[in-house]
């Protein structure tokens, strides 16, 4: 067995996607397993695998109590392995990142059978006996994406070569990775050289690598922002996936690191109209969102220390709660306040924000 | 032995330093190991340590090639035992936090002779096995004060009770430690009940106790900060030692968490006349210090975030490398840019600030 808790590349990673050595090597295709969760909600690591790399994923796996249902045909470790499966991957992500012992049978099977282990918890496979065992016995890996690397550089605020967008959040959970997603896919369609940049767990499966930004120590996340968007050439672009918010008082130290060892020429900056008050925050009494335009303003006065340059050139909104008949007005009332484009990634997709992003 | 990793109490500290458990629980009095440090700046954790708690320090120990003398009776190991020491404290940080191999000798010897390690550095003790063995052998316990508590809470924005004082900088190393212990003394001996909360490796050495804020993982550091300051009495004040600066490229996350976990009342800001461009940007061509009204208006537009009565109460000067003849003319300047009370803690005391910071 290795032990996959360091195999991250300190090395920054050419700016090719073909070319990139695979930092995380997860061995495709994948397993989907969703043990026993609830709601759609705690299984996004896995929908959203399945939405951005669906024919990586050929089949989920699923306890008796499981109530989602991602699509994938339902298959047991012997079915995954003749379905081709390489890698079981944890599609669930309960509060607190603990790995639940009701699931720790079906991963020792896997493990057993050789299937590598993935997972985006904070609990480490590591720290269960039965599944090191089992993956030493059969010589899978088990590989904990939220563990960073090692030797991170501090941050420099150097200049790098290349053109880079973040995207930022008036909350937490806004769309952030979608919309860097969805502005990488419609970068490349239109035959940009481009990369998606991965600062999540859920991200970096999808990628295939990236740094996992709020596991790193403090001191170190300028400098794993700085290397996770190496200087690549003047036509080249890094879209970024955004951490938190700014304006969120558990997280908006991460989100300035992450900023600021970005040094995005461009930002778009990511809402959800339904939100009222911060989430998480609602035993400290609720905190008030701020508005588009006092976000793009602290956020325009923040990265602008480390790139004279930037500028919003979008607001990605996630309309899902919003009435059909409410929409046009919102999307005109926004744009109005920004002065920007307005789009829902889903619905409308991002060609809107990447013809201004483009625009000089 | 006991390795000393995670001795950290989870627990806030009681208010009145006299009933706080000590956490760190650093056994008095010190022999300070200065092993072959060629530069009184790279000493500053050890000169420290006896600035503030000289009646703790009762010898030194330096290896030959040492040029620095902080003024403290030559000892060796057995002449600090006949002195009564019980640790050994290294009060050398140098660059990049390694521990050095010419250390290990008189690391292994003190270790032997039962005086407990404490370090401050990167570097863990815990990876020498010859250090190790000796501790083993005669139940010295190997500290390093940079290995935050585990199980650290995310920060959840909650208002808390008391008064915070915290002091935060335009650069980094200008003072904020400094400034905050002064702070706390001059607010002891006017018998207000106050507690020096440490959020560094020297602070946590002076004060027993604290979180090293750098070394916490990004996600928990307003989590850390909130813990480092519980609710309070009324009247009780927390002086908080700030950390990095909210304009360094390199540690402004760093610097926003701690805001954001400290609710600040009151804000002292420090500041290097002398600085031209921030500490360690050289190669990134220079970053230009923010004027002090433009550090204070950004501080106050995020510290308001989490308390809406956060206002500054002072400018706390390092004048060491200013003419005499341009003294006044500094202050002047600054107390006209600011509205508030300008200090060199060292020459001036910081009577005017906690005056102001008092003051409705």
């Amino acid at each position: 067995m290795s032990l996959a808790k360091n195999n991250w590349d300190l090395e920054p990673p050419p700016i090719q996607s073909e070319a990139r050595p695979t930092v995380v090597s997860l061995k495709s295709p994948y397993l989907l397993f969703f043990g026993d969760v609830q709601d759609y909600g705690h299984a996004k690591t896995g929908l959203g695998l399945i939405q951005w790399r669906s024919e990586l994923c050929v089949g989920q796996l699923r306890l008796p109590e499981c109530r989602v249902d991602a699509g994938l045909p339902d298959l047991d470790v012997a079915g995954a392995l003749s379905a081709g499966a390489q890698s079981m991957v944890i599609g669930v992500a309960p509060g607190g990142g603990a790995i639940p012992q009701s699931w720790v049978e079906s991963l020792v099977l896997a493990a057993r059978a050789g299937l590598d282990i993935v997972s985006g918890m904070h609990a480490r496979l590591s720290d269960f006996p039965e599944i090191v065992e089992a993956a030493r016995k059969s010589g899978a890996r088990l590989i904990d994406v939220r563990t960073p690397p090692k030797n991170l550089p501090i941050g420099s605020g150097k200049k790098r070569s290349g053109k880079r967008l973040l995207t930022v959040g008036t909350d937490c959970a806004v769309g952030k990775k979608y919309a860097a997603l969805a502005i990488e896919k419609e970068m490349r369609a239109r035959g940009l050289n481009v990369d998606f940049r991965a600062t999540g767990q859920t991200g970096i499966m999808i990628a295939g690598s990236g740094v996992p930004i709020d596991s790193v120590v403090s001191d170190f996340v300028s400098g794993a922002a700085e290397m996770l968007s190496p200087s690549a050439p003047d036509e080249h672009w890094d879209v970024i996936e955004g951490q938190g918010s700014l304006s969120h008082p558990s997280f908006a130290g991460v989100s300035l690191g992450l900023l600021h060892g970005s040094q995005p020429d461009a930002l778009v900056l990511c809402h959800d109209p339904s939100r009222t008050i911060l989430l998480g925050t609602e035993d400290a009494g609720g905190f008030e969102l701020l508005s588009l335009s006092e976000s793009i303003e602290q956020c325009l006065g923040l990265a602008r220390r480390v790139n004279s340059n930037a500028r919003f050139v979008g607001v990605s909104l996630n309309t899902s709660g919003v009435e059909e008949t409410k929409r046009a007005a919102l999307y005109e009332r926004f744009a109005r306040e920004t002065g920007l484009p307005v789009a829902d990634p889903i619905r409308d997709g991002v060609g809107s924000i990447v013809d201004f992003a483009l625009s000089e």
